[in-house]
């Protein structure tokens, strides 16, 4: 389908949509989550192939994308309102609650090629708060992408959902329409900055939500530089070939000897096949230049997990940035003075002991004050879809800090409050986007 | 002081106001209200002096400024925290607590000195939220300002507020400081949207929240084309010179003999002199250019209000703008056909009897999609602080729909959620910006 196509859809739906009611709205997405599920068989096997990712990883995460629906329906039927009782001139109420913004082009990631991708959290978000979606596929997934957007083009209102596949120059077309509202993204940094300037560019600015670059840096104090720790972190950075917005790319140490064994753990895992090509030989350049520049510890295999090894007093650049696949860097020294120098992350995390906790406590200001998420004791991959979740952070990991792709509070970039003033409630009722709210007025 | 000292002491604040706990940030707000009520009678008479308001309201708008710093001051000592048990890896659960953004860039509005002004929402919700803040005057209230300033920079910690003057570059100078974090607008679109631009363009975008220009319509249903609807509705237009964000910019009648009334009771009300200079003017040329194109009734004086008075069909281009000053446009016809031409607005209202229920049924869904508030049989002008509170909307009304200026919710601009993953409490008890949230971890 083309651009003009699919948002003149989208437009048409947006009265249907906004006028559901929450329960309406669930019903809408448990549609999705059983269609998907139903065709569960043939979703896998098409990713499969298209990917190089696991079919346990594969299986595991079509549980996550239909749990995510269902989660994300059950929070769209949810009051949510505020009160403020006598406030409004005459001694009237204030009532505030949710309309959604409109249409919402979603780009789908290819790292998650169901959870993130056509079916993902962007999608199921926008849908939850009452909005029409149009996804730009993956052009590295176009039979995934064409299938799943089949099964949920199917099992929605007419109009609520779109595909749409192509270039760069039909992701710039997509985020110009006049009819698009908003943006989700999930990808490079360099792809969300474009989208953030086309939207910014507009003569009606849009917001992007886009999840971008994070370097998710590990402080690993001394008590807990132990052979578990080695163990999570080195199965953490090669996992999914290191493909997960939440890989560690940085490992701060004071020990020689656990950079050395973590080194040598990352080097020693099985990595299977990247999701493109070009994901592959941005890998390999990265391996190849850290080679000649720094110390590196690589093992086997297409693509090749390594470590690059340096002091905290090397720290700065490309040794800061994220990159993507299965490679780290860990550093010797004070983790006292990297905070400091880094940029936003969708996460941090401390592994420290009892008799670590001192400095852990000096530690965590500067690591609250970069990061969206703090994980103690833990590796940051693995993210929970749930409602106290915050998969969002400081610039570059994200280009609006305050909001989430992950958990139930993604439905918030997609609809906005809105204040009554004396509005009486059955004039609300099941005729406009407020029908949700069945108290309110 | 220059930008950059100016930007430099809030960056060496920031740690400091991050670790406040609730209380001592309440105890920050209460002492702010406390000076501005002290030095009352001079910050009065100085205003009084420099903007042509009266009296009366310089006194109201007075409370409301010390109001709003302790009802802000209350609500960041309340608990902020999202809790999702047993989901974190190993069972452990997810606590998302509030962080400050950081050094927050706030522009005085002219309109309202005190409560938009250097003392206005921004620097109190900014502060609210722990973040130091810098305001650029307005080149309009040089004294006000200064005063205002004087009296905020002594009731608080060194560096958590600073006050820049100057033109248009010293704006752009501090909306491009890597220092900034997030930027506070109110004013003209155009201002605005070179703030917006600027933001944009950095190698870092931040956030602007920007409430800019806003027509408010009102739909006059035919049981509520009554006397009492005119006299309200021409005081709204013409009180404080027509200089509110919220005033009506469109009123919509089937009445052409409620047209007429209202037109003369517009031109009827005394109105004081304008901000500045250029306000007057620019409200002189609207009418200069009104007269010669449509039918305008006026009054005397300067600046003399007056009503345009049109058919709906006419209503497109500049009769869908905001014209700042005391004017209306009064378009006659059918509102039905009216909401689908609007342009997003901070405010929406609707006057009905009871026999215009099934009317104002079919007619709100359009005005939900395009304000930020509706109001019931009042004027959108007097807008009440309090949680509820949405003094925002879509575009040009504001830059960011999601957000308000006005109200507690008017804080959550200016923090951000971060996600705690087994991050012990008592690390994070009077040492971080989680003090304020006794209970995470």
């Amino acid at each position: 389908m083309n651009v003009s196509t699919a948002v003149s859809r989208a437009a048409a739906a947006t009265p249907h949509l906004a006028a559901q009611t929450g329960d309406q709205r669930r019903t809408m997405l448990y549609a999705c989550a059983d269609a998907l599920a139903a065709a569960g068989a043939e979703i896998v096997a098409t990713a499969l192939a298209e990917t190089g990712l696991t079919e346990a990883r594969l299986r595991g995460e079509l549980d996550r994308t239909t749990g995510q629906f269902r989660l994300l329906g059950d929070h769209a039927a949810k009051p949510w309102r505020r009160v403020s009782a006598g406030v409004a001139a005459g001694g009237g109420d204030v009532v505030t609650v949710p309309v959604p913004v409109g249409p919402v082009a979603v780009f789908a990631a290819s790292n998650f090629p169901l959870a993130f991708g056509v079916s993902g959290g962007d999608t199921a978000s926008a849908l939850a708060a009452g909005c029409p979606v149009v996804v730009k596929a993956h052009p590295a997934q176009p039979r995934t992408a064409e299938l799943l957007g089949r099964i949920l083009a199917q099992a929605l209102p007419d109009g609520a959902f779109s595909l749409v596949a192509g270039g760069p120059e039909v992701s710039l077309e997509l985020v110009r329409a006049p009819g698009i509202r908003a943006v989700g993204f999930t990808g490079s940094l360099t792809g969300g900055r474009a989208l953030m300037d086309a939207a910014a560019a507009r003569p009606d600015p849009i917001p992007v939500y886009a999840e971008m670059g994070s370097l998710n840096p590990v402080l690993v104090l001394p008590g807990a530089a132990v052979p578990a720790t080695v163990s999570a972190l080195a199965a953490a950075v090669t996992g999914s070939a290191g493909q997960l917005c939440t890989k560690p790319g940085l490992v701060v140490t004071d020990a020689a000897a656990f950079a050395d064994e973590l080194a040598a753990a990352v080097a020693a895992l099985p990595v299977h096949r990247m999701l493109t090509d070009g994901m592959t030989r941005a890998h390999e350049r990265w391996q190849a230049h850290a080679s000649a520049a720094y110390r590196v510890v690589a093992g086997a295999g297409t693509p090749a997990p390594f470590a690059v090894v340096v002091s905290v007093g090397e720290l700065t650049g490309e040794l800061l940035e994220e990159h993507f696949g299965p490679s780290v860097v860990i550093a010797v020294g004070a983790a006292e003075d990297v905070p400091s120098r880094l940029e936003g992350s969708l996460t941090a995390s401390v592994f420290a002991a009892e008799g670590d906790r001192e400095r852990a406590r000096v530690l965590l200001p500067g690591l609250l004050a970069r990061a969206g998420r703090i994980v103690w004791n833990g590796v940051p991959t693995g993210v929970a879809v749930c409602d106290a979740m915050q998969h969002g952070g400081p610039w570059p990991a994200t280009s609006a800090a305050w909001s989430t792709s992950v958990g139930t509070e993604a439905i918030e970039r997609f609809r906005r409050p809105v204040a009554l003033q004396g509005v009486p409630a059955d004039l609300l009722y099941g005729h406009s986007e407020l029908a949700q709210c069945p108290t309110a007025g």
